[in-house]
């Protein structure tokens, strides 16, 4: 009924206003040997929270908005991140959900990276844009890499040429997990990783109507395990989303009941020493430990309103600490 | 001393920026046969939290923020509604009020509607104006119609006429009760019920001299009564509003105490139950029920600061679940 | 690694907005006689909150945000004031601090105020800015004078040559104690004062990375110790600051430790009961006041964080009431 929005075409004001305001977010600019631009997010600079805020809004493609408030939950952690969308499933799924793998070379010189933001849409060949429904089609495009080394120029090749588009159209920002703005930019996920989960269970995502979460920003690490484990304790035990759902109210109970990281076999101690029991093999944790702590799933369509899971204040503070 | 804003100016920005969007808000935009532009905010469509955030943007007339935030008072309905505006009694009176009454033959293609926003500046007749000693003059116009279906052109013709411009830079924005924007845009107006009942009780409007209100976002219903229900519940038992008034102590005492929604007589039920109590006579209901719960009146004269009402989180519970 | 930002033309954008829009926000504009524009905030005019807040926002010298939002830590004072910047030491030191000490003439048509705002940065000589190392250069500049009377012709003159920019380019911004934007101004420097006391403390300002704070809005008063008080009570007893640093541990867990206000041997009275007690020398108070209630001391190097001091919600309410 609706003509789409290009995730790319409402991303990139924003990309254009990140890199004209650099000096004042501390971030550094430049470009590799083919043009294509590099935002450097908090490898050789600091970077800060509102640089990673208004990341996160373009990893969001534009459509939602991501707000930084004190008054949290937490006493430990006072200050939270809102971010709601206009259009959760393309928003999170199209855009902010880091699902490019992107590789180059093998051994030392080897670059790894799961790109997250609007490219996707354009050029990635995740099975997941079918299901959706939907590819975006701009000159222009963005992608966001959490590492901490500049990507090599073939990388920014592959993009571009997956996106159809010169390189000097393409920005990369980088966001360093141990960084600032790393660490903001997952912590406003916390929209993203309920509908990743809602999808997993089987939910027919053009059920979902809107959405709105919220999650505290935690302290950084150098140490990469506790860095990630803390963004990561940040959803799972402090996260808190809402869903406007256009369904039955069987199907809404089901969602609030089985969306909660408290559902999941894993749940009950910091992401680092679950990551550590499982021999720091990613793929053998629980996936349904990936979702916030507490779910409130509101059916448009019958107005039923279904809460699951709760706050873990105790398992914050002993990440966050 | 200052000349006053122009409602319709202030808002025809917002307005626009609306229509640019409507893609990535779910928003649906054509115009009748004379010209007149008509947003969709939940008929065909969906609409979102967001459209309905900007829609009360405009409802107050450009010169309020509306913004939507997590960590409510209520873990029920954990997000919140805030605005303030920097000059409530026109915001909220000469444009967000829901004063004008148009209506449109008779049987079966009737038409009834209450319009609020900016139009009603220029060509609403209600005596309200007069006492306000405020009309606003401007080239293009929006009203807000709280209805599930579109309205006749002779109702674009009648408005467009009042206000003595062009029918095609009239814009309708249509927000059924039901419909997100509609939930959203009615409990966006937590302040705006509380300066109606300044009114009411007599306090001089010129002494508002600033004012800021909040509310939890309501679940939506598709039955209009439990709809209906909800936004005014979440006012009258979820509302909170601080006002800064110029006045003099006992004035202001005065103000808190009889504010509050608990002041009148038919406090204490959710209001489906009132209404359906009263018949569905609307007007049979006491008007000061249509009050905010929990009152700060604040004297920038005397520097006191009084206190009425609080919150109801019980009858909340039971009206949203 | 870095070209530093201009705060004066980061700041300039939001001084033009403030004057195009100030009939909405109740605001005054004229010039005085060699052209320099004068804002009005609450002299002869109410002002109001929101110009409050994009007062302060011109003070950080567009380097930080500042929001207004309900749901805050105390039932007295339901609003809140957010602040943060992402270069909180020039928004805060080189911008916001109140530190250009202006006098003209004796006697009776004196004139004495302390200016803040980004003109600092090209105008003032402040030892400070030796130890920022940092200076700006724009051809345009505002202050913000928190006086109750309109600045004598000479004192225009005195800043525009100090920044070597034309009178008319000149723009003061007058906030009265007594008014909403002085009172709204004043509690948006909850991480300015931490910034300041940082600075005491020997603490090396390069190694603040970022910061955010948070206040109370206070109510206010006609009389001048009143309305100072409740100001400065609102930070002392109710601000809440988290600073992210760049240092070792033992120096953030010092910082948490001596920060807050309650390290000082003037805590725990109304700070209009202080300043009587020191019979209205201000400079007789320990320096350590200034400082907020509530300190959160995060390091971004080694992972820890510290928290110090706590709310007074007691000796706020009776400063408040």
């Amino acid at each position: 009924m609706n003509k789409q929005p290009s995730v790319n075409a409402l991303a990139q004001p924003l990309v254009q206003a990140l890199i004209a305001d650099a000096a004042a977010l501390r971030l550094a600019v430049d470009t590799l040997a083919n043009g294509t631009v590099v935002v450097d997010a908090g490898i050789a600079v600091f970077g800060g929270v509102e640089a990673g805020r208004r990341i996160a809004e373009i990893c969001l493609g534009g459509l939602g908005r991501v707000s930084i408030r004190a008054g949290g939950d937490f006493s430990y952690s006072p200050w939270q991140l809102d971010v709601y969308t206009s259009n959760p499933v393309l928003a999170c799924l199209a855009s902010q959900y880091a699902g490019w793998s992107l590789e180059y070379d093998e051994g030392e010189g080897a670059f790894k990276a799961l790109g997250s933001g609007p490219a996707r849409a354009i050029g990635s060949h995740e099975p997941l844009f079918q299901e959706l429904g939907y590819r975006d089609a701009f000159d222009k495009a963005c992608l966001v890499l959490e590492v901490k080394e500049r990507p090599p120029v073939e990388i920014a090749e592959k993009v571009a040429n997956a996106c159809a588009i010169k390189p000097q159209d393409l920005t990369f920002i980088l966001t360093p997990t141990t960084s600032l703005c790393g660490a903001v930019q997952v912590v406003a996920r916390s929209l993203e990783v309920s509908l990743h989960r809602v999808h997993t269970l089987g939910f027919p995502l053009p059920a979902i109507v809107d959405g709105m979460a919220t999650a505290p920003i935690c302290p950084l690490s150098d140490d990469l395990i506790v860095a990630m484990g803390r963004t990561n304790d940040a959803i799972m035990y402090g996260g808190d989303v809402t869903l406007y759902v256009d369904c039955g109210d069987s199907d809404a109970e089901h969602l609030a009941r089985n969306l909660p990281s408290s559902s999941s076999r894993d749940y009950g101690k910091p992401f680092a020493e679950i990551f550590q029991d499982y021999k720091y093999n990613f793929y053998a944790i629980d996936p349904g430990l990936f979702s916030p702590a507490r779910i409130t799933i509101s059916s448009v369509r019958t107005g039923k309103t279904y809460h699951g899971g709760k706050f873990n204040e105790v398992l914050l503070d002993q990440s966050f600490s």
